[in-house]
């Protein structure tokens, strides 16, 4: 009875929490997006139910099935974990989620997660904050409904990084915005795909050519004086000199 | 000869990776700032060496002898842990111990932690970003160099959550720069004391009565419209009518 929304962090089970780890040992169900890693698998016991309720990306009746869903669950399991890549509550509908089981008197607990929005510009040896180049960081999703704007300009300032979860696709719609309030075109820019996996890459380019980079989703766009740094060894790092 | 950058995450011991913890649990020396729950240290042998260097705000020559002890042990010793609030990586100045170690040619490894920028709102039932009410967040320090400006108008809109670290002594002229830029008096403001503790406290204000709430460090402020949410349970929670 009841739903533990818990945070799975960026991948490697490592880097899930010691309560997230525990929880996974223990739940009756766990209901998942895709992506998970399968070093979190080896957590999980052989006995426990797992369903798999990744998304195609831009359906919003698929997030009313997975709250129909867990409400469900919730009614019939004593523990079930709902695990969501990330952090639950940085773009992952966790707030939506809660709510629903709430309004079906069903008991939440949220779990937070380490957030690609900060660790895979670790990854790649970048610190979002750092003394003299950045005072903040700002956290957008690229993948924004049907007819919605972006507002990057409302929030891009070349003292702040900027960092774009699911922004690929967006990736040229973005470079305009950006460049169309006045970041510099040489403002440094890094990409990290599959950040925390053993495939990790770093791509290192600036904003007037991210346009024409070749990347591919899951991937964290990093924007600002910070993206040029590299403070710790990067596995998986390309020099990219001139965009092909 | 390495020295690890670990995020101790919003202080229970629970929230802490599970690879910090079996860092911690092997380490030789353990270097810490303060505000280390007593749970962490359930983990750590006592044999360990424990060096406190809780920094008094403002000092700038403090982070210099940090670093330099940090070279120090990492030429004497095999496994160093610098423990860190949060994530090494946002606003804990782990960018410029990793540049010093490596400087001295000492292996550096950053371990990501839970971020309170995200887990401190999470406590108090808040999603940062949550669809229909905010786009993405904003993150920033109130614990700015003497003579800086904010640069808080730069990056607020009412599309975007704000969330405040350190701010609390500055409370007031952030509420005046957010009114002068033209966010609404009515914004929902969440102030979160002690997050992740058995003396957490949440009160919720609206930005106009900031500057009068009572309010005692370390706490997280967070304003926008999902600061009026609480999606689960909340321990430690006030309902602040007016502010006397």
């Amino acid at each position: 009875m009841t739903v533990y929304l818990v945070g799975a962090g960026p991948g490697d089970a490592d880097l899930l929490t010691v309560r997230a780890a525990r929880l996974l040992a223990s739940a009756e169900v766990v209901v998942h997006d895709r992506l998970i890693d399968p070093s979190v698998w080896e957590l999980v016991s052989p006995h426990t139910e797992r369903i798999d309720v990744g998304k195609i990306p831009g359906g919003s009746s698929s997030q009313e099935m997975i709250n129909a869903l867990l409400v469900s669950l919730g009614q019939r399991y004593e523990r079930v974990v709902r695990l969501k890549g990330g952090d639950p509550f940085i773009f992952g509908r966790g707030g939506e989620e809660a709510l629903a089981l709430r309004a079906a008197d069903i008991s939440v607990e949220v779990i937070p997660g380490i957030s690609s929005a900060f660790s895979a510009p670790l990854a790649a040896g970048i610190p979002v904050t750092h003394r003299g180049l950045s005072q903040g960081v700002v956290v957008v999703t690229g993948h924004v409904r049907p007819g919605a704007s972006f507002q990057l300009a409302a929030v891009a300032h070349p003292d702040f990084t900027l960092v774009i979860l699911m922004g690929v696709a967006q990736r040229a719609a973005i470079q305009a915005e950006l460049l169309s309030v006045g970041l510099a075109p040489a403002t440094p820019v890094a990409i990290i795909e599959r950040a925390w996996t053993s495939s990790q890459r770093v791509q290192r380019v600036t904003l007037d050519s991210l346009d024409r980079v070749e990347v591919e989703n899951p991937a964290t766009i990093v924007i600002g004086a910070v993206a040029a740094l590299s403070v710790v060894e990067v596995m998986g790092e390309l020099q990219v000199a001139g965009v092909a």
